[in-house]
């Protein structure tokens, strides 16, 4: 493992494989007597490492990157050998006080609302594995929150007769996850066309929103972001919030990738209007060093979320939602029973850099990101397509699509250096996504390889750095697809 | 790690600690400056230890444990370390090839349908977080089969007219995370009272099932267990395979403790009428050494999972459908687009143990059930409440429930050993659940400290033992609740 970190940086960033290279390498059966451990070893080398996508490779750009600090590293291996399953405070106290403490650290570095914390009187945090379900319970409890307030107001009404007529709004720039979410929630979702800053335009929420009633439908979500996947683009939480205060509608905010920066007081403008959410959700194993899995969900009021989540009548009782003093079971707030002690590497990488360690790497991140948009702008042949504001640099030659699409394949196919491109509201973007801790020459490198291979297709220069297979791969909206690549 | 891993017997089983112990201890927010990797493991000794439930001690006879052989450590480790995400083939080849290879290789090792094997043409495995979340995404792809059937019927009917129409089946003994899918799923659930097995009785599943028919519903999902948590119990898969396809119902079996024991011939009898399931989930993170998380799910048709999971219109063409050479992509599995590389861990240990190691393993888990199951019924006070068949053994004083909840609390106030009652069919239930390599001596130690407690309760014996703190928990139904004890 030692040696695989010390190596990263001369591996070819993306493999020369194709579907099936590893199967066909592997017997079709598991070995009847057991094998030594130097055997295994010598075909994670052999077999496995050919196949190998070096995310952690400090020319890897594409996607939104996972942290793999080592002291994150080293809270995952604790939690493996400590090898219990912390679902409820009972089941193991420790895990579930450090998950408290932790998702408090957060609040508090973040500046999110008070009301976050636990020990607050109604909410907190839990670690969930990803985005997509902390989205999707997010829905779930905003779901159960209407239903419970349209039951009171009419008691005749089935739960169905309500759930049939809820809608969730989003914005053509969110994650899929929101739209997966309502899918798997049994919900409609309206995906909003954004502005021409990649955001959710509140007057069209608005007139969405009052479409809808008219029509008899219940409005109930409206899923925001900040920082999204395509271009990093942000929603103007105070204006959207004002929209879901007027039309008391559940309002919850997608920070995954873009939270980690309000470790910084200088972002911290980009949630004006915090305070006006339900729900919060960022991943700290994106953009805060942290291994994947880690996101964290907050909520204003756990009983919506704790009764969506839990089949145990008597934990649904008045009783239990007056009896703050209980212990938190962390069961009651996730889709599964079983949980990894995730907070530990939280707990390590937070103590181990600092506020001050983790505003170095962000700040550092930052300026890598305006010093490839500089190149960007310098070469008049290219254009950023959105504002540089955290560590994504969108950008693209100006030119078609198709002109687009045949760069990213080109650059991709050289194993040089690896980006993930987009779809941001039909246009082709080329993404540089910066989440590492030790790319400052590799900035510059991936300039060259991206010049080069300009100059190669422009100018129809010999390809030199055609050595790779094909690699068309697309993020758009969040998604990553194969796709046709027209030469 | 090490020193924890030796430490193990030595230490208290649980700890002697009340809500709020360690967030008193912590501070309220995270450090300005960073700290001592000295520091911080200081504080694991110092703060955190005190609270940690050992669940990997051999002393420990919860819920159902969790695995962590050494070579399962080892690929947690390195999936941190290697630091990819791969919820497509695209983004990391190694991942999906390597996770595709290893759910094949348990459909042959436990004798599972060859149709859940991947490249059979449409079905395969995945893997999930936990039972939770493979449950909920078996109803989900259920829901998404039932829909587009009936739809195909009756074009001029909503979704919603089909969604609020549908039924699913599950036994009292089943997993609570089964009710918990209907839930999340927004669908009915009817949980159907276990016979004198803590079976679920095929035939009153028939019935309500008609029932319902007649009552203009629409019956779409059967959840069947093997290896019950309360009392590890079977369903008979052959007889509620009948009924399923007589009644056209999609039949998942949850095994996720039990299947384990299926690498051993002598217990491929459980799955007699398996190849009627349509979809099949397990945890080797139960019982397989494997570490937390690591559940697989296999269906034998991937489009109705693939359809529902996936919000990407493309993908659903007819032509998608119909190519089978396109690389897997487990996006398109689970509700979380990023993964780990849990794969890994399976293919250490199934590669260092082979299959004699893994059968060498769960027989002699077995012969301990055994060994207390004679202690038990070789005392007369004592008695078993459902017979033993894997290593689960089910016990009670002959007498009241108020006597066995004492019973439970005295021993594990005394900190020695840790049990998880259950209630089954009214009954509570003592627990003793054996899932560890190393704990033969500590089998007789189990039944001495059980025989000790019992004498002191029912002979007003002086209370040795007593010198813990409350630890009021409860499986019911495969959940865990802190119960109210009278004294």
């Amino acid at each position: 493992m030692a040696d695989y970190m010390k190596t990263l940086s001369s591996r070819r960033v993306f493999p020369d494989v194709k579907p099936g290279f590893l199967r066909q390498q592997l017997p079709k059966e598991a070995p009847q007597k057991g094998e030594s451990w130097d055997t295994i070893m010598d075909d994670v080398d052999k077999v496995l490492m050919p196949g190998m996508a070096h995310w952690q490779s400090p020319r890897w750009f594409g996607y939104f990157v996972t942290g793999n600090a080592y002291p994150s590293i080293m809270g995952d291996m604790l939690s493996s050998v400590l090898g219990g399953v912390g679902f409820t405070w009972y089941s193991c106290p420790a895990y579930t006080e450090l998950e408290m403490t932790m998702t408090d650290w957060l609040v508090k570095m973040y500046g999110l609302p008070e009301e976050f914390l636990h020990g607050s009187g109604k909410g907190g945090g839990v670690i969930h594995s990803g985005s997509s379900e902390a989205m999707f319970v997010s829905v779930v409890a905003a779901r159960q929150a209407t239903v419970d307030k349209y039951k009171e107001m009419h008691p005749e009404l089935h739960e169905s007769d309500i759930t049939n007529k809820l809608v969730a709004y989003t914005s053509t720039q969110a994650h899929c996850c929101v739209e997966k979410a309502a899918k798997l929630a049994g919900v409609t979702i309206r995906v909003i066309p954004v502005d021409l800053n990649f955001s959710l335009p509140p007057k069209s929420l608005k007139r969405a929103i009052k479409i809808d009633k008219q029509a008899g439908l219940i409005p109930f979500y409206v899923g925001a972001s900040l920082g999204t996947t395509p271009v990093c683009s942000f929603d103007n939480l105070r204006e959207i919030g004002n929209v879901c205060k007027d039309e008391d509608v559940w309002f919850h905010v997608d920070a995954a990738y873009a939270a980690s920066a309000l470790v910084c007081p200088e972002f911290k403008y980009l949630i004006d209007g915090v305070e006006m959410v339900n729900s919060f959700s960022t991943n700290p194993s994106k953009w805060l060093l942290i291994n994947y899995d880690l996101t964290v969900l907050w909520v204003k009021d756990k009983y919506n979320l704790n009764k969506s989540m839990s089949v145990d009548a008597s934990y649904l009782s008045q009783k239990a939602k007056e009896n703050n003093a209980q212990p938190v079971d962390f069961r009651h707030w996730t889709i599964n029973l079983g949980r990894r002690f995730r907070a530990l590497k939280l707990w390590f990488v937070l103590r181990s850099y600092g506020v001050e360690g983790l505003q170095k790497f962000i700040r550092q991140n930052v300026e890598w990101a305006h010093l490839f948009e500089q190149k960007i702008n310098m070469d008049k042949r290219f254009e950023i397509v959105h504002r540089v504001t955290l560590g994504l640099v969108p950008f693209k030659l100006k030119g078609d699509n198709a002109l687009n699409e045949a760069l990213a394949k080109h650059i991709n196919e050289s194993g040089k250096i690896h980006l993930t491109p987009s779809l941001a509201s039909g246009q082709f973007v080329l993404r540089l996504a910066i989440c590492n801790q030790k790319c400052t020459a590799d900035i510059e490198y991936a300039w060259n390889v991206v010049e080069e291979a300009a100059d190669e297709l422009l100018y129809q220069k010999p390809r030199k750095m055609l050595c790779g297979p094909t690699n068309n791969v697309l993020v758009k909206n969040g998604q990553q697809h194969p796709i046709e690549v027209k030469e």
